[in-house]
């Protein structure tokens, strides 16, 4: 069986592994008040040229969209999101469990929008309505498409001028960082936005995420929205170290060679696909590609391949999703070009 | 100034404060649990003749909705509801406070139809995602129309398929419930769904909501949820006692007449309104009218007449909702409808 | 049978009754954006000597308090209190519904002390413990007793020092300021917290309290928190319109007679009870008296009295109730000491 | 710096590592439904003697005692625990932020017994007082203390008694199962409880406990609760991974070898200090110690050794929590018995 399934079905890139086994021994303070977690933060104030951040290592990406919010929104405030954005669409009402909507619009290509954003507030009235007060969007999005810096810079304005934060959900960020069609760097969009975070689960980590709270408002007493959201690590440095092996050399470390490779990997399945004729849900840019495939051809490829349909079928035909990661083989991509190839022809 | 603004502007009828002046001075034990709220909970069963059912005292349409679907759903399920209904609409996030989604859809003419269940639940897949749970819908919905009895059936059949509760808010159901285009009768609402409640407020009380839950899970310690989501009022005799003078001699009692009459002054001003050439929003088949009408002629009407704009201006006209109540005159309607002639004819 | 079971077993004051039927054909906007309010609002920042503060007419006692309690912290904050003050006692853990800890605290005679304030801070370390950051008191408290004006100003000092909000529950709060004993004037108690309530169910209102928040920042975005924990009242008016009748005539108000006049009747009866050698719980300094009677007489005065019992049993001697209210007559004391003389030496 | 932190101040037992490292490269599917994490539950199952029960992953001991806690109860109900008791004293409110009182006991030794457990239903009365539903306790004890079999037969059949669920957060529960005092089995305890778990972080592992639900109805759609209270982990085999390792060779696995070191290690280190006269705070029987120790004794040791201070200082004295790990070594506690006699003798 080869897995197109996700980019977690691995453990983690072996740089990784040997940073934790060489540290395992060490006795350090617990709940990420280690020196491990400290010099990652630094690591990544360094990579993003901004000292006066919070910089803190979360388990998972539904923790950090979790906390973030409900520690940036007042009681009667709330979201503001795509339909198909991660937190809406995959955490299982966590969000609303806070107590906060996500107001959630219909986005072209998974993408939020300014215009987005002030139809949002088209259902804002007074005390007898939420208050929208936070964006959520994420880079790339829950499809795999990215925003542009002209796109990123139009949300955050328009955030700014609601009185909005606007918060990056970067599960994927080396993806999109190291994608062939972004323009919007790392640096860049940190000065974009009131807080995002840096995935770790999704390229080449064990687990772990760090999340940069650049909005001073929204880090006060952050540590303890992290334990009473029931976050916060007792071995909190294994994040750490964690991100130390991943972050080594900055723009030149293994984090975005894996998300580079991932890309490449996607990028040969997206035009071999697009060869036999193929035709996308959406236009991803990234590590994820969907395909819309017939029911009996999805069927066959399941016997040699795993991977997650996307979404109900629609006149025989259904949306798959494949992923690759670090540790994709070009010759699994070949392997599945060429069982569909067979399959079509026998169809 | 004349109110169309709502059918609360007003207290109560002069019946309803006649009985509660008369029984000012009786004492009775607290907190719904007197002879005057069981007395109303009886006339109610007999009303809808089911015996069986939980009837509970309520403040407001808010709480009714709130601490029901708080009571029906466990922390992982979800409601699904049309995007302009009240509870998503007008209640600042309430049900998303409790923990829940809203799962919104957009209706046609505010009704969910069994379709758009069905498309609400496209968004489930597993743990991922919230469970839909329950079915909000208002009868008659929040921009006026009406469910008939087919298309209520179709619901409950839905929602029982779906392993769903259907839970019918009812603040304007004497409005639905005297419509002329209405064929679903009292007795057989309360056979299609799981619970409803009888909305005093907007027609003829001072205040309260009668609340009927007929599924037995959802009522089972419910006098606890009211009290948790702080809704339990001391005197709860003042619901009952209203409730009693609102109900007395049943299908001919004033809750009846009350709401007949603002439906008459309703068609009376909706045709007033279309012979005037005005468009609608929606086709509202109770006591709210919903014209579209040009801004100055809007300006203009404001003058002598409050109402509310109902959503963003679209092309220079904006919706406004004209609604009739329990002490709407006649001549208030041929005022209006003088006053936008004459406007109407200056422009 | 004759009510000493609570003080709201009758309906309002005659003068309230009044009117309410007097206003009661007028249009108003709803949810408390009327005139009455406004003007009942104003009456009260007279009544204070305060001119800039909130003031907002709740339906009941929990809804202030939770809602207070929910807009003053944030999501890792918590409360202290008494573990007889009502918030914790008697409201279905509606504050803890709100997701804040009540951090509980033996208070002799139902009184919290600065240094019982310490106490709880004993047990907050770090972000591994909540925050301590609102004192909750009511006064009187839960058992009758006042804080004297030292009292206040110490509890209120400490918490200034530890950075807490003081909170004060006024369900009864013109029994504490009509009490002989008592020496806190409400223009002193308004500058000695940052929010209260001046509690009208409890002293000849149908329903409904006056909450007055003096501190800007709880006071922000108040009336989103109102509506979203389903507080605000449709016909919001009906609520200013009672206290501008409770308050009409300020110190020399009804709002005033009434509480000295059940002051009176709770002294007589306790003077009563003493003469005959009952012993009490605690040492209610206003309406409400605990005296402490073997079963066997409770059993018996239970024929003709409705009371509460309070507490469990201890050595065959049981804590009762007897609180009495603007409607307690004075031979319904009588009675009741009569008919317990009669009793005692019965046995 | 020696480190008597905590049990979780180093990584994983090696055995733990090499079969992360082992396992790494394999593809499975996420969030725990993967071969190992059901070869693990398997494994639980044989150990303990029962087929029929749910067991999960979990991140950590707080997303256990919260997700549990969440899952068993309704909105009104409430849970009794010791004050003492990690749930209250180290979560910062997280069980209350899932909307549930904690209702504290005092606790001798840290132990709830089935007396408390009865006086914390005198607390409730009625819907005005949350219902009390579910028993919290450790096993040992947040202060090392452990239930004797008797003991827990006798909680575990008030739970039963009262209609709650009792449930024992095991997060040391290895050093409770080895200490030489302990006459409670694990098959035994499984049975006289409804839901407990096995604590991974605190005995050997680099993170992760595996919960045991008993009772089918709080097993129900519990990995939805786990999703939704942000702790399903995506690689969740991480988890399985490492207790196939620890439990390997069931009750002679290094599971139990570690958790029976650091008890001996304790030992060694307890008879030590009270052979230097030293008194304790409670009367631990596992891993943890706590001497009372004077101010300037615990400013000297802090500069060689790592503890925490537990508890405010009472005349001059403070206790310290001293707590041994698998991987404490005897020249460490020699060191510490030995640098403390100097100081002694030195004062």
């Amino acid at each position: 069986m080869i897995f197109f399934r996700s980019d977690y079905s691995q453990g983690a890139h072996p740089k990784v592994m040997e940073a934790l086994v060489k540290t395992n021994l060490e006795h350090t303070d617990g709940y990420g008040m280690d020196p491990h977690c400290e010099n990652a933060a630094q690591m990544i104030r360094s990579l993003i040229g901004i000292r006066d951040c919070g910089v803190h290592m979360m388990v998972g990406g539904t923790p950090c969209n979790v906390t973030l919010i409900a520690a940036a929104l007042r009681p009667y405030e709330s979201v503001v999101a795509a339909r198909s954005g991660h937190a809406y669409s995959h955490e299982t009402g966590a969000v609303e469990g806070t107590g906060h909507r996500i107001i959630t619009m219909e986005a072209m290509n998974g993408k939020l929008t300014p215009d987005l954003v002030d139809r949002a507030w088209e259902e804002y009235e007074d005390e007898h309505t939420p208050l929208p007060r936070l964006v959520y969007v994420s880079q790339p999005t829950e499809i795999g498409s990215i925003y542009s810096k002209e796109e990123m810079t139009a949300l955050y304005e328009k955030s700014a001028e609601r009185n909005m934060f606007l918060y990056v959900d970067g599960a994927r960020i080396g993806s999109a960082l190291t994608s062939e069609e972004n323009d919007l760097s790392l640096q860049e969009l940190a000065r974009l936005c009131d807080a995002f975070y840096i995935g770790g689960t999704k390229n080449g980590a064990l687990f772990g995420e760090a999340l940069v709270i650049l909005n001073k408002a929204i880090d006060d007493h952050f540590r303890f929205m992290i334990k009473r959201q029931c976050g916060l690590l007792a071995k909190g440095r294994l994040i750490g170290v964690q991100f130390e092996a991943l972050l080594d050399g900055g723009m030149d470390s293994i984090y975005f060679k894996m998300a580079a490779h991932a890309n490449r990997m996607a990028k040969k399945l997206k035009d071999g696909l697009a060869a036999l004729g193929v035709g996308f849900f959406g236009t991803s840019q990234t590590n994820q590609v969907f395909p819309i495939l017939p029911r009996d051809v999805i069927k066959e490829l399941e016997k040699d391949f795993s991977f997650y349909e996307w979404g109900a079928e629609k006149e025989g035909k259904t949306v798959i999703r494949l992923v690759t990661g670090w540790g994709t083989k070009e010759p699994e991509i070949t392997a599945f070009l060429d069982k569909l190839k067979i399959i079509l022809q026998g169809t």
